[in-house]
């Protein structure tokens, strides 16, 4: 492997990677192993000069003309991406969002496992999200000093947040992906990823009025 | 206003704004009418300067060491988001991920209207998602035919999206939401916001890794 473990990769670079991770997916699932630049660039409308910078620093390319090696491509983004590990995620909010992440099959494909759900709403209490059964939220810290939880997912209101993010970082949660509307204030030591879905349909409105002022 | 309508905002500043528009939203709530640089910066994590950077070409500020208006530029950022009028959006997909966007009162607030909500699913056609009934979607075109839509949501499995995303462009749709795990293909004047939640996982499973690798 060409590529340097101390060479670090861009933040923009990051955030590509998972989709060409998807795109590799689909070539192996479809018995392709080697794709040229040019060819991948066509599929995901990306330039091919785009994707020889993006790609070329992990190797995984023969000689001239061969183009990528798909395999080795995409065990190797894999790595990158942490996905050569299983996660144990728990969801707080099992609210339709919370269901809707809770039975989305593709994270378990990738080794995301939901372990719990919880929830303050006693008529959703002992129901289930996905494969597991809602717990009140009052349980969550007893449940945190019990169990290892990679990653919380947030889909609760902004209100209840700033209550609910302290206790997962006290108990040691590494990771949140947070869907409540508001920024959390974590230690360094704690990664965040937001997934504000009120920004992302104003960047649409936004492209929507440029549009028209075209 | 000094801010001039023919310079062009970069994208990057433009992925930024919803998020001073969330700030500056719950300063007014507040009664917080000016507010410097320096506290802004506070609050919002980021240094003074990559905001004076961001807003400063908005105009809104007096003279130094008076601050920004909080009110001008709160008005002034909706209006390049094209917030100042409204959007009918329609989901296609009412399960658990319709449902969530449906009943997410925020949007509405935002002028962002949900006039209807298709599916396929026999058993949840004639269901409510939050305030309209669930259609079968094979009365999408027919719809699509006689109401203005603007925004379409694609809250379908990526199996589905490439049927329908045709049906949505030949019938004048111009925003696309796109919450299937599908990169679509649409001509230049329709306008589409991804939100791969995988995408987003595997990034937050990537800042793990290098957080444990430090």
């Amino acid at each position: 492997m060409n590529y340097d473990d101390n060479e670090k990769i861009s933040m923009a670079v990051i955030k590509r990677l998972p989709r060409y991770y998807r795109y590799l997916g689909d070539l192996l699932e479809n018995g392709i192993t080697r794709i040229s630049s040019g060819e991948l660039s066509r599929r995901m409308n990306v330039t091919a000069s785009q994707i020889r910078q993006d790609l070329n620093k992990f190797g995984c390319f023969g000689q001239r003309g061969y183009g990528y090696n798909v395999e080795m491509l995409y065990e190797e983004i894999k790595k990158i991406l942490g996905l050569d590990r299983e996660y144990n995620l728990i969801i707080i909010g099992a609210g339709n969002l919370g269901q809707a992440l809770a039975n989305y099959g593709n994270f378990k494909k990738r080794g995301f496992n939901f372990i719990a759900a919880f929830d303050k709403n006693p008529e959703i209490i002992g129901k289930k999200a996905g494969d597991v059964v809602i717990q009140d939220v009052d349980g969550l810290e007893d449940f945190l000093k019990n169990n290892r939880v990679d990653i919380a997912v947030l889909s609760i209101p902004k209100t209840n947040a700033p209550q609910i993010s302290p206790i997962l970082v006290e108990n040691g949660v590494k990771g949140i992906w947070n869907f409540s509307h508001i920024d959390l204030h974590t230690p360094d030591d704690v990664v965040v990823e937001n997934v504000h879905l009120t920004d992302s349909v104003m960047t649409l409105s936004y492209k929507l009025s440029e549009l028209e002022n075209k």
